[in-house]
């Protein structure tokens, strides 16, 4: 990757990571997995079927796989979804593109 | 569906629904879809991602449905990303498995 | 739905449908989703992630809805993932899709 | 990482990359990445609605990070949906899950 284009904020990237072996309840791998992206520093929004991170690709790609190291010590089987939404040379959409679409519809939505 | 059951509002879904024929700016066409989803009177949240929808199998299926039905009108591409998280019996996770994730982690993290 | 538009088999789905609350083997219950698509007489591809089928909108929905109330039966969490492609008026997109990538590269690729 | 948990290709990803730039034929770029996933020399399975890969955590990462190189040299604004099965130390299951599959339904399913 050019260090340039790894300068600009242009991924969103949404994830959920789940064990697949510890029964129905899974908050408690969870909850790690939201510790070290609120520590991680970069912007991002918790819902509840998942988490957006803003980044650069190395930004976000270091967040999941720290997620992902640290349930692997524990966790047999982890399934994992991932969706990337890139943009060249937008930064700011983590919420950009929720005002962007209230101004649109023309009227305030639900987003918390 | 047994009726029983599909009068409890146990599934979340989150959904995105994206033209392909239709250049680089969608913004248009899922501020529609956004309408719907906020006229169906489902509780929902909206995030940079998708938006997650709370209701019985019959109520969340109608909403995307009519979304599809709305966008296929003037887009003959559609791409189409569903996650369910299905948990018999339990209904409030819209706001339930955020609170319960901040508790865990033991401090408020990001979600609006 | 109009119903012309619902006579032409242009959707692809390709999902997959998990239990949470069965442990790290979850063959059984797959099985139960294959036997259930294997029977519907629509056309499908299994693949190690998922499988994907082609029909009607309403023929796709009505296999993975049986799917779900089978597996509802006896699992108390279960998650599920869908993805669809839908191209105005394209039908035998199962085989062609793949077929047109080859011709593109060049050479056969691997598919089974 | 720990090396050693490196060396085992334990993960199964299936991922599908796609430019929302480029109107509704997108076949051209799919192709490149399909080239660039052949010439790697790691086990894969292409599917009508993407690929799914065989390998280590970086094996697989790294195919993807090479198709999306490619993809952002022309392509403006780009959508990517991952879904990775990590199961320890088990390897083969390209081919593996699907066998599997079939010995519990108890006959031949569609896969090519």
């Amino acid at each position: 990757m050019s260090q340039e284009a790894d300068k600009t904020r242009e991924v969103l990237l949404e994830f959920s990571m789940t064990p697949l072996d510890k029964g129905a309840s899974v908050s408690t791998y969870v909850a790690r997995s939201l510790d070290i992206i609120d520590r991680s520093g970069l912007p991002y929004r918790l819902n509840p079927m998942g988490t957006v991170l803003e980044g650069t690709c190395s930004e976000v790609q270091a967040v999941v796989g720290d997620c992902f190291e640290r349930m692997r010590q524990d966790c047999e089987r982890i399934s994992i979804g991932i969706k990337i939404d890139y943009r060249r040379g937008r930064e700011g959409r983590l919420t950009g593109k929720i005002e962007s679409a209230q101004a649109k519809v023309g009227r305030p939505l639900r987003t918390d």
